[in-house]
């Protein structure tokens, strides 16, 4: 507990002076940092070893594991991370809007940092230097709270950027980690509101639950996507296909990839795509009619519908009307991602109109739900709720708006 | 409860039709209100007699039974507000940006209803009917919470308003009060996350507080302003004693109004500010240097720097430095209005810099900080947090975005 409040009233101090930071100093910094990771590696590389070593101690599934580990590759991919955030548009600074009332006043709204973002996180220690970069260029002060899993590679890494930091005109003291890694000093942070000003919850659907439960700090809400693909009776095969396959094999285990196909009735080629996924290794979980027809397809429980499976499994169903899709995306999406495959511009626009998500498709994959994808350049974590951000969150997600107003001795009346 | 259930559900499933209504379908349906408002205000007038008897039974401040009662005129200027929110642009459906990916998707982002909003506020019933017509006008159903003090006067003008949206094409489940005024159901609305999509609290700070405290829900919170004039050793005499006179006087009981004034101790005319305060009947609580000067001045206790007085009272300080006074506002501010009278262009740019709240003001009354002021129209209420909206929140910010995507078979590699 000491260890938190000590943290977060530092962060607190040195977030006004991150405020002031020209574009050159930070973009100074972050290129000493990402030298510095790579001239660091090999101790980084040892610390991380330390928790791989527990974690198989601990059972820790392979998939885990392997978003766990480091390599000196990874190591360079995290570095080169950090040299993209260089070559990212300064947000801070910009004028929003400026206007002039009659009565003379002159107002201009600019962009400012959030002051201290408060990152939760499960194993990946990338996202340990990726939100640490991404709040040093926007001007804000971290706290990360990392997993207990990944204990020894957090602190190796915030270390390492600590030291770099201190060589640059940016205070050490701006990125910091919580060591105590218990439940109960994370709900403690989780309403430290006099220090931190947003809280950023990134992995699973538990994690998120955990956050919004606790905090009295706001929360921006980050990425359960139950996402699906409906296909209209007008879809083209070839595309359908490519997307479905796309969307869902690419990388299952992302909050983009898809969960639910929902298929058109009258489309011609819905056998053609149930055994090309069959052949592609996707287990299949369908309603009724596809599970009795087709013997490679499950019958789907009432729970396959909700799922997030971010694997190989993919729900299937049957329609008669787009509207019958769009209930179905209403009851059990997560409005996330959500896409139409259809050559008929009125159900496009019947789609787009009536399904409420934070991105919607026609003719394209949702796996392009990603910052970099949208051409933000980086990504903090993608937004599924609809206050502050909504979708890809780039850099201007974790900043603020001030008002500037300029009088001559205006009084109101 | 059941009620809290039958209600939110009724609005969830009604925001979806809510989302498709044409400006002039609820342009044409706010008229109606308008009208039904003015050809009903004796019914509203009877049901209002009954809170202000209760209200004064009770013992309720006149301050707050002025706050409760409705008179003729007063419903006149709520239908005239009606009206007002008319005249408005329907942000809804505006396109914020488009753009085109190199691989040729096309995204367009535009700007959606949030869904269903709850209205969480204190006494005053034309709270009722500004909240309900400005989520009409942006396509949201809005959940009414006010106070027990006001319920008769609430349930009139919500059912007044229903009957004219039957006589409208918007469904007149669009706005439904809570009549359960119990804390119980408060909390439990506060996290109906899957009916409701914000809260936004409008009144005193533990109101504020207990929905913060309670909402899993995400919030816009609003309104505590403790808020702050520094005038420099360089202010124009006559500026100065204008701008403090106004944003103290011109209306104590509000959030923009000023509740301490620094100054600078080499300001030539300190005298002369506090006696026109003295004798204007405001009561003065000085630091120690100025209570030991003016007899007037009693001396201010800590808590009097932290207090919106919301009331002819002023806190007074001397300070020495620009810095000094930008770390009494760090210190007690609450992030919303702080101003600077000076002549001097170096000490308005460092108040600028430094200061952290939503509106900063150069040679300008406090008091400007309002929706109408700033030349949006109208205001849901003044955002004193960081994320979605900050300062005066006009029908933007409850509104979110839908990003659509266009491709033609698009897939990610």
């Amino acid at each position: 507990m000491n260890e938190l409040l000590t943290k977060a009233k530092k962060l607190k101090q040195v977030s006004k002076r991150l405020a002031s930071l020209s574009t050159e100093e930070k973009n100074k910094a972050l290129a000493i940092i990402a030298e510095t990771l790579i001239a660091r590696k090999s101790y980084i590389l040892e610390e991380n070893e330390k928790d791989m070593a527990s974690g198989k101690e601990n059972g820790l599934s392979p998939s885990l594991l392997d978003r766990l580990q480091l390599t000196e590759e990874r190591i360079h991919q995290i570095a080169d991370g950090v040299r993209q955030v260089i070559q990212l548009p300064d947000p801070i600074g910009e004028t929003i809007e400026q206007w002039t009332r009659p009565n003379g006043l002159k107002l201009k709204q600019i962009r400012v940092p959030l002051g201290v973002v408060g990152m939760v996180y499960e194993a990946r220690p990338n996202v340990t230097v990726d939100a640490a970069s991404l709040c040093l260029k926007t001007g804000n002060a971290v706290l990360l709270r990392g997993s207990s899993s990944a204990i020894h590679s957090n602190k190796a890494l915030v270390s390492v950027m600590q030291e770099a930091l201190k060589q640059s005109s940016v205070p050490s003291d701006a990125i910091q980690l919580l060591e105590d890694t218990s439940r109960e000093t994370a709900q403690h942070m989780f309403r430290l509101k006099e220090y931190v000003d947003v809280l950023i919850p990134r992995g699973g659907a538990g994690l998120i639950q955990s956050v919004v439960e606790h905090a009295t700090i706001p929360v921006l809400e980050t990425g359960v996507g139950n996402c699906h693909i409906f296909i209209d009776d007008s879809a083209e095969k070839e595309m359908a296909l490519d997307i479905v396959i796309n969307a869902k094999l690419q990388r299952p285990s992302v909050c983009n990839a898809v969960e639910t196909v929902i298929v058109h009735d009258q489309w011609p080629y819905i056998s053609a795509l149930l055994e090309t996924l069959h052949e592609k290794g996707v287990e299949l979980r369908g309603d009724k009619r596809l599970s009795s027809t087709y013997p490679f397809v499950r019958e789907a429980t009432e729970a396959d519908w909700a799922t997030e499976f971010l694997a190989p499994i993919l729900a299937v169903k049957l329609v008669e009307t787009v509207d019958e899709a769009i209930e179905h995306i209403e009851r059990y999406g997560t409005k996330h991602s959500e896409a139409i495959i259809s050559e008929t511009d009125e159900h496009v626009e019947q789609f787009f109109a009536h399904v409420d998500a934070a991105v919607l498709y026609h003719n394209a994959s949702t796996r392009f739900t990603d910052g970099e994808q949208f051409g933000y350049g980086a990504e903090i974590g993608i937004s599924t709720q609809k206050l502050h951000a909504r979708g890809p969150m780039g850099l201007r997600a974790i900043t603020t708006t001030k008002t500037l107003v300029y009088g001559n001795g205006q009084v109101r009346t």
